[in-house]
This record gives C-alpha cells, sequence and structure tokens, in this order.
C-alpha cells in the first residue's frame, strides 16, 4: 500500500498530540485516504530526550536532514516563534511538500507570501490549528461558506484571556490570582504575555483577515488591548448590571476599508458571545445569504490542536492522488 | 461555456428563495465552478400563479417533463412532506441526476435507500438544508470532522418551539400567545402540530442518526415529548431557579445501541445550550478526539436554508467535472 510520509517538525504538547492522533487512527487514516501516513522524520531540540522513538523515525535537530528526506509529502509545523518556522516552512513548499501549521505568530505575518508560494508550487497548506483550536473555523469558511461571503467576523480568540475574565466574574477574585490558578491548570504559559495583552487574539484575527478579505489592515492601526487593566472593580460593576466584559476581536469591511480591533468589550446577556465562559473559543460568522453563524469549542490544547492538523491531512490528500501523479507525470516529462 | 442545468421542484418560499440565490450569485457561481447554474425547470402547483417567470424556463405541475429534459444534471426539492417528493426524488437518481433536498420529513425516513441509491448510481445527495436550516452541521460532520468519530449528539432543532420557549420566559406569557404570535411572525406554520409536539426534531436526529451512526433507533424506542404542556407556572418556577427548559434532541450511542430522546430539559445556566434563544438552532457534536464543537445559526428562512442548498450545490459539482467526464464516457463505452 502506497504511504504518505510526513515529518513532524517541534515535538512538545502538539507534536507529540499529533503523533499520538495519526498512531491511534491509522486504520480509520487508510479508510478515508486508501494510504498509510507514516511519521518519517521528526525535528527536535533535544534528541537525547527522545531516546523511546521508533528506530525506523529520523529524529534529529538538523532541518535539512528531514527536507531531503526522499519522498516526502507533508511537514507538520509545530514550533513557536516566528524563526526558524518561516524558512523551513518556505524550503518545504518550495521542494513541493505540503504543510499543515499550527503557528498563528508566523502564519498572521507570513499568510499571504506563504500561500501565493503554495499556489506556484501546486501543494497546500493546512491552517485550522491556527485559529481557535480544534473550532473548524478556518474550513467552516473556506469550504462551507463558498457561495456566501463572510462580512464580518466576531469572536473570542484567547481561551487564556476567557478563562481569566470567567474566574475574575464568576468568584469574584482578582486578575492576579486568577491568572495565577489559569497557570497552575496550565491554560497559560510561563510567560502570559501575548494571551493577556491581545497580541495572540490579534494574529488570529489577521489570519482571518487574509482567508475572509484575503487582505490585512494595517497593523499599526489595529487598536489591540489586552484584559490585564480590568480591576476586579469593574467587573463586578458589570456583573451588578448583567453585563460581563469579555475580550473581543472584530473585523468587517467598511467601503473599501477593513476595521479591526481587540479589546475588552462589555456585553449585555443578548449578545451571542456573552455565554461563551472559560478555555473555549467562540467566532460569529456574518455572511451575506445565510446570516450569523457561530462555532464554539476547544481554543487550545493537545489533542484538539492535533484533531485540527489532522484534519487537514485529510482534506489536502483526499482529492489529491490523482492530482499528484499528474504533476508526477508533468515532472518526468519535463525532464 | 458549459451549464449546469438545474430543475426546482416546489416553488414556495424555499424553491424562490433557490432562484434568487442562483441569480444574485451567478458571477460567484461561475467562479467557483468553471460554469454557469441554469435553472431549466420549475415543478409548481398552479401554473397561473407563476406567468411572470422567464419563458426559457419549463413551468410545469408534471414532473416526468422535468425529468427527461435532456442533460439535466440535479434537482433541487423543496416540497412539503414524504409523497410524491421520494418518487420524484428516486426517480431522478435512477436517471444519474444529483439531488439537493430540504425535506427532512421524507428524508428522516428514507435516508437510507436514498443514499445508497445515489452510491449505485455514482450521484450526491446534498441534503445540508434538512436539519438546522443554514447552518452547516451536515458538511461539518461529513468534510470537518473525518477522522474524529462523533459520539454524542445534543442540540435544539425547531426553531419553532424555541421562539415560543424564549417568549414565556422573558415575557411571562403563556404558551398559547406565545404560538400566536410565533404565527404572526411567520416562525410557525397554520398547522404548527409537527413542531410543538417534537415531530419535526425528532426528524432532524434521525437524519443526524444516519448521518454519524450510519444507521437509526427502532423510531418507536425513542422518547418524544413536546413543549405543548409546559405552562407559565413551569416556566417560572425554572426562572426563579436560574434554569431554562429548552427542547433538547439527543442522540448517543451506549455499547452496540442508539439511544434518542427529544424532550424539554431543564437547563443550568453552565450547559451550552442555556443561552441558545429566539430562532436559532444549536447543535453540540461531541467527538472523540476534538471534544465538543457548538454551532448555532438560524434554522429555518427562505435566505438561510437556500444558502444551505446551494453551498451542496458547490459542494457537488467542486470536485466533479472530471468525474462526470469519466462516467460518461463509461457510459458511452458500455453502448
Amino acid at each position: 500500500m502506497k504511504k504518505i510520509k510526513a515529518a513532524l517538525l517541534g515535538y512538545g504538547t502538539v507534536g507529540q498530540g499529533i503523533h499520538e492522533v495519526l498512531h491511534e487512527h491509522q486504520e480509520r487514516l487508510r479508510i478515508l485516504l486508501g494510504k498509510e501516513v507514516e511519521i518519517v522524520a521528526i525535528l527536535v531540540q533535544n534528541p537525547s530526550k527522545h531516546k523511546n522513538l521508533p528506530e525506523n523515525i529520523v529524529v534529529t535537530t538538523n532541518f535539512e536532514e528531514i527536507i531531503t528526506l526522499p519522498e516526502l509529502d507533508v511537514v507538520f509545523e509545530a514550533i513557536v516563534g516566528e524563526e526558524p518556522a518561516l524558512s523551513y516552512l518556505t524550503h518545504a513548499l518550495d521542494k513541493g511538500v505540503h504543510v499543515i501549521t499550527a503557528n498563528k505568530m508566523m502564519f498572521a505575518k507570513h499568510a499571504k507570501s506563504l500561500l501565493e508560494k503554495a499556489r506556484e508550487n501546486d501543494v497546500k497548506i493546512g491552517f485550522e490549528a491556527t485559529t481557535a483550536g480544534g473550532t473548524p473555523v478556518i474550513r467552516t469558511i473556506e469550504q462551507l461558506l463558498q457561495v456566501n461571503r463572510v462580512e464580518k467576523i466576531e469572536a473570542i480568540l484567547n481561551g487564556t484571556s476567557n478563562y481569566i475574565l470567567t474566574a475574575m466574574s464568576e468568584r469574584s477574585i482578582d486578575f492576579k490570582t486568577a491568572l495565577a490558578e489559569a497557570k497552575e491548570k496550565g491554560y497559560a504559559e510561563a510567560d502570559p504575555t501575548n494571551d493577556i495583552d491581545g497580541t495572540d487574539a490579534f494574529n488570529k484575527l489577521m489570519i482571518l483577515s487574509q482567508l475572509i478579505f484575503n487582505d490585512q489592515p494595517a497593523w499599526h492601526k489595529v487598536e489591540k488591548t489586552g484584559i490585564k487593566d480590568l480591576t476586579s472593580t469593574d467587573i463586578q460593576a458589570a456583573q451588578e448590571n448583567n453585563k460581563k466584559y469579555k475580550h473581543i476581536a472584530v473585523i468587517y469591511k467598511e467601503g473599501d476599508q477593513l476595521k479591526a480591533e481587540v479589546s475588552p468589550l462589555l456585553l449585555s446577556s443578548s449578545h451571542p458571545l456573552y455565554n461563551i465562559d472559560g478555555v473555549d473559543n467562540a467566532i460569529a460568522i456574518t455572511s451575506n445569504i445565510v446570516g450569523t453563524i457561530t462555532l464554539i469549542g476547544p481554543g487550545a490544547g493537545k489533542l484538539p490542536t492535533a484533531s485540527a492538523m489532522v484534519e487537514d491531512l485529510v482534506a489536502i490528500f483526499q482529492h489529491e492522488p490523482e492530482n499528484h501523479s499528474i504533476h508526477q507525470y508533468k515532472d518526468q516529462a519535463a525532464v
């Protein structure tokens, strides 16, 4: 049976989640794709930590060793930060290798050029996991709303902030205590700056902007306010008026101008995002024919993120076998 | 340019909505499909009522006139009730014509045999509009959660019931007044029996069951309770305890057994469906990898329903041109 050869770039929580999901659902993937999916290489930071990985997997700190493997079909990228992820993915696309990424910081900035490069090389980029974790918002917009034109997005895109606001509101604790609790439960990173200052939600909003409008607003013109200046007094005053603060990312078009904002907003109970509590993400998508559809789901986590990335894999390879062989024949003919 | 030739069966609100959406988004469809979509025939009850339709469209009460048209590619079915819809669609599938239906009553009962017939004839059935109107729950399960196995559905599937319960709760009116109001606003039909006794939600649940489990529970074993026996006193008592009655459809597997129930349930404010008010539908989908994703959106209405059906059209024809011509060659070879 033919195999799909995959490499993992990064072997932290998400990388291990992908490995686990691919391994446990091998039979299902075989049914869906008519092929096995084999992990042939893993890019790690410290190989001595991963001595228990199967011997037939190349475990290396050197990306060159991976990208030069023969017949590599796809790389899963779960590295944090812009570089070296961007260089790796650029290289992969140039080699005609499909890319599936969870890297929102990198993709927010480079979605446009990477998507163009993918088109030029006749390969795909799966980026469901960059935005709202396991909630399939990217492919809902891309595949289920094709005749519809999305006009506006209003969303809760950062689970850490939403957890903190929920805890402050439900249990009348202050920001510091709620943040400490979020860290303890694994809902906030050791350095939570990007989550609580709105950067993470902003990055995801820019990815949605690129997808929907094929464009982004000038970053410096987007108001970006985090949640860290909200006091217990603010939260309680809101509650007394039956309102809640939620950290909301909005984008829509006004004439030719993209308008975007990321900030804490006071919502009344009739608002579709009022009741989204805890670490969940939620995205209200308003389109010109169907109206508003809201998706709610896990915004992060090992298995939800891995789920999004493996579903991306299926989407890429399900309609591709014929195209791929046509492409190979073309290459041979060119030689 | 090649054309996709479509017929509309039924020209009530939904049929007219499809016509409107196809007409207004012709350019978009051309970009997506590389083809124009042309309505070549409409099945109506009373042709004299529709004299203003373009002359190149066959307007008839006779289905035979439609199904014998040369090169018909797809029928949109928006008729109410089991027959003659079932016979028409069976006939269409036998002729190798794709089918897109909004008919939940018919499809709940005959999904299995129609889907089998479609497979035999190498055509597709789009049925997004049968369940939760414009909310893309069918294709989320079918296309976005393929590696995932759906384990449980918990849903509000009837907008009329939800509107009535919301009105009774928010404005302390009784069932009769709320129903009258729903009729006045067009949210309830002249005969609302199927909506308020749970039949409509049950039908949609059976369609979801067929899709997810490729099976349905024995219909007579499913508890089906409507909302008409809920009194203002019940609703107010719930409210005093910060709870709400919602009309909930549930299905899951216990061992080998499918368990389903449709009934009013008392939900606490932490429940994901607690805050779904008015005519919206909502579906909480629990899968084995990603966890729970909830979709909320319009459960009915001219444009949301038409949106779902036209998006189905795109899904059917987007990956089909090559297959279709292969199929045609095969047929010719067989002759």
